[in-house]
């Protein structure tokens, strides 16, 4: 049977109709305003009513970024939206007469991967979605690692540097800062400021202005050979790799997937990445080690995973 | 029905009857030399045979500290006794004949607390095990946390500290060596070196010699309200809080338990547990917390546990 | 014989005639344009004709934030102003018929505190000026440390945490990162994003926006008793007693001066100093230590310093 | 006119006659136990009486490890011989019929190199003595830093790590932690442990036990293009420069002098710790730097400098 996923983002909601092999049969979209519940739900609502007109549904599952209570209804807390303990499967339910539930959207990416795409065949895997910032999924034993309370799988805040760099969630050091399209930012234009006879290519497709340097041009110019771009490549998956240690030592897992905007940068990440997962993994040779891959779907994943994990 | 736990130490095995509600019938032990793996088989054969004679049991279970690989037959690496890939159950079972199951001893430690001990009314645990070093158990959805390979829950060699105290894993920072008896120690007597004067009554247990200060010097003193044990538990807990922050992010838990010989400090080190967890836990407010609890069973863990998860 | 002293701020110059007491006889002020250098010369040679008018001079010192090359001519790099390689010196001498020098700011308010403040009685000493950044300025031997290429005494650029909060000069974890009034804002800011409730105090001076606390709310709330005002405090006296204990180790000074507008907190922030100080301050007991003190002259240190270093 | 220096080691004590071009006419040892400072004496005046049977001299200067007194007559602390507060020169004086001063190591073989070797032609320089521990000594303006006390110039315990290796002066993250011989074999022994494929040729050297690796393998092994050797004395040199850097912001040397054992490895770590040097040079670009040299003179510089600066 086919599912409707819907993917709420800071400003646009994207919504989908997926059948069960995770193929996005339709889709639509609309622009929405984060500071406005009332107006997202409605558009929710909109998308579902136009979605469902040409496919039979059975279900309706809603990511978004935030902490979704373990009865998948409530969001506890979005950073980027006004939910604070906030009922939305409630809100949404009258007007749709099929279950809805709600997701994280890291965990409903993940979901996708295990079901769909890079994980179809493991049965425990981590997503790491590296987008601006740093998201995660767990999957053991195939069943997504929610927590006793919904909220598991927060790995971007796990600290990895003490009196580190300080992040949005009000603590030093939380591995989201250095492993983020943010990070990769803020390290590139800082190297420009102190390099800058190095961060000629970069600061080239900045104007010439070390702030207007935005993450993607390190991936622009590492692909065209810069080795400053190249480096910074590198230092951002040395992040990723030995976070990842970490959280291998902790779940041991078959796959990790490496996705977001970052995993388009290819092997100039994928390789540091592994590199410092091997340099940073305690008892190597003595253990069985996860494999590496890229994330193989794209910005669908959250619209496929939301919708599957509404069927089960 | 009951079976054996036998719990492996460096230089000495336990082992004993455990019935079905946890409890231990019968008890033995023998001396052993690490470095002779068949001295070690034949030990622990005795031990089977000498406490079955007066017991019906249907399982034997084998804890020892090292990686065991997931069909639980094998030890894959054994930090203190000589085993490399070594097939201890196919070793034990033709001696043996009911079912013998190998088990890491931490998991072990940390599946009696939650069968028996501190978890026995939740689902979803870690248990923290803090003695000379650091060890883990996880248990999600009542199920005992393997890994895809069996090493799950290697939570001491998580990396806290870039360029930290160098681990005998031979990686630098790992929680261990800031979240153990043994660094304890090390901060006790580099304290005694740095600040003597505040030091007085850890160097009057020691004859005056900072390098003779041991970690249970530290729980004494700060018992009869030393300042600088209470200083050095609270130094310990707060790594422990710190750490267990981001297992919190990752795992999700209802509950913490916290276990080993440091337990014994009671309130002087989960209070600094509590509030440097709770510094650190990001979006504290806005999601739910597990709980803290110290450890309820005592040395005796190792073969609780085994032997339950032998008859599993 | 007196002298002027003329200290270039970002958006405004002061100047004042000092006489050999260190006193200021007159003073005047203009607003600026830190784009326009030529618009920066004009106001100098305007204050200095305007003061002299009345006064009898010798010698002018003009000082800036920056490096200043060790002939006391060049501005070789200024962070607020539009000066590279920049011939301050020649550009002004043509316009005043008595010598001028060139001093960095931070090096003429540590002299001004030498010769006239709480370094009067010493030969050795250390000035940290904490106000938005970090400066210093170093005393050996009764004579203003300058360095071989005049830019000694950069203080706020050592580097105290591997990978820390990355610096406005492109390295991370520079000591100013930590112990400036920018950092005091941070983290203050941070703690009330993380623990809202221990932040009323501040919040409520930041209309409930955590991104509207300002450096001073934290001393005003402390010297009221707020406990998070104090900690903040305490924090980042920690980090100036930390980065001091450094210092001393390499210059072995008698005498620290605590200046700046952090100074205003009194020993809200002189006592964490002093203990983090001697907490981390090697070889403690075994050798003579260094006294802390607050500097006594205030904003016009610049002027009287400048003014002096003229004379010299 | 000649001078007698002494340098007073661990377990033995060497002597020679030097002239005022810096060259040695003539030399003697002895061996001696630490814990007995009487011992130690009669030695020093035995050498002086036999080395000035054949030559005029006109005084004496005896270097040691540890705190002088800025009166060079009390040796405050030394943390290899049982000396506290203890007289050395008044014990020594009425055997000695010339003046005799006592100097700290470090600064007498820094001394010896800015006055004969690699800094005679600059008079702003730091020393860095990388042998088993990290040792100092400053020049500016031609002038050896003694500080206040006389204790300046103990760079080895500049804090580089927060909660880093723990040193032996009972804190945590001292440089000399990071940069000496001891770390270099510490970082080797953990990478035979952590990565035994890429440690064959050190281990071969060590008869495959980890433990048994030393400095001087690191070296040898690199220079025969090892490449773990190589990368090891990289990361060495890492810490060298990035700690060099602090050191500079500070005192805007001309020249830097990299000396001790590890000096023998010559290019391969100088070129590291050039290369960190740069890259941790905050405002690099934007200012002079100082040059890098190899010591020029070997275990000797501690009788020269001793002899030489006894004659100022």
């Amino acid at each position: 049977m086919h599912a409707i996923g819907v993917d709420i983002g800071g400003t646009k909601i994207a919504a989908g109709v997926v059948d069960d092999g995770g193929r996005i049969l339709a889709q639509s979209r609309r622009e929405t305003d984060p500071e406005r519940p009332g107006e997202i739900e409605r558009a929710v609502v909109e998308l579902v009513v136009e979605l469902r007109q040409d496919y039979p549904i059975e279900a309706v599952g809603v990511a978004a970024a935030g902490f979704v209570s373990d009865d998948r209804a409530t969001v506890l807390f979005a950073p980027n939206i006004a939910w604070r303990d906030y009922p939305l499967r409630e809100r949404l339910a009258p007007h749709i007469d099929v279950p809805v539930v709600v997701e994280n959207d890291a965990n409903a990416a993940g979901w996708a991967e295990f079901r769909f795409g890079a994980g179809r065949d493991v049965a425990d895997m981590i997503m790491l979605t590296v987008g601006t910032g740093l998201g995660g999924a767990i999957v053991i034993g195939s069943e997504l690692l929610r927590g006793a309370h919904g909220v598991a799988a927060e790995i971007g805040h796990m600290r990895m540097v003490p009196d580190g760099h300080m992040c949005g969630c009000g603590h030093p050091g939380c591995w989201e800062q250095y492993a983020s399209g943010r990070a990769l930012t803020r390290q590139a234009r800082a190297a420009a400021v102190a390099y800058p006879h190095r961060a000629t290519a970069l600061l080239e497709l900045a104007g010439g202005d070390p702030r207007k340097i935005k993450g993607p041009y390190v991936t622009h110019v590492a692909q065209q050979g810069d080795p400053l771009g190249i480096e910074l490549l590198a230092e951002l998956g040395t992040w990723i790799g030995a976070g990842a240690a970490d959280l291998v030592a902790v779940l041991d897992p078959e796959l990790i997937v490496l996705g977001g905007g970052v995993a388009s940068a290819g092997d100039l990440i994928l390789e540091p990445v592994r590199a410092a997962f091997g340099d940073a993994l305690s008892a190597r040779g003595h253990r069985p080690e996860p494999r590496f891959a890229l994330a193989e779907m794209r910005n669908d994943a959250g619209i496929v995973g939301a919708a599957d994990l509404a069927r089960t």
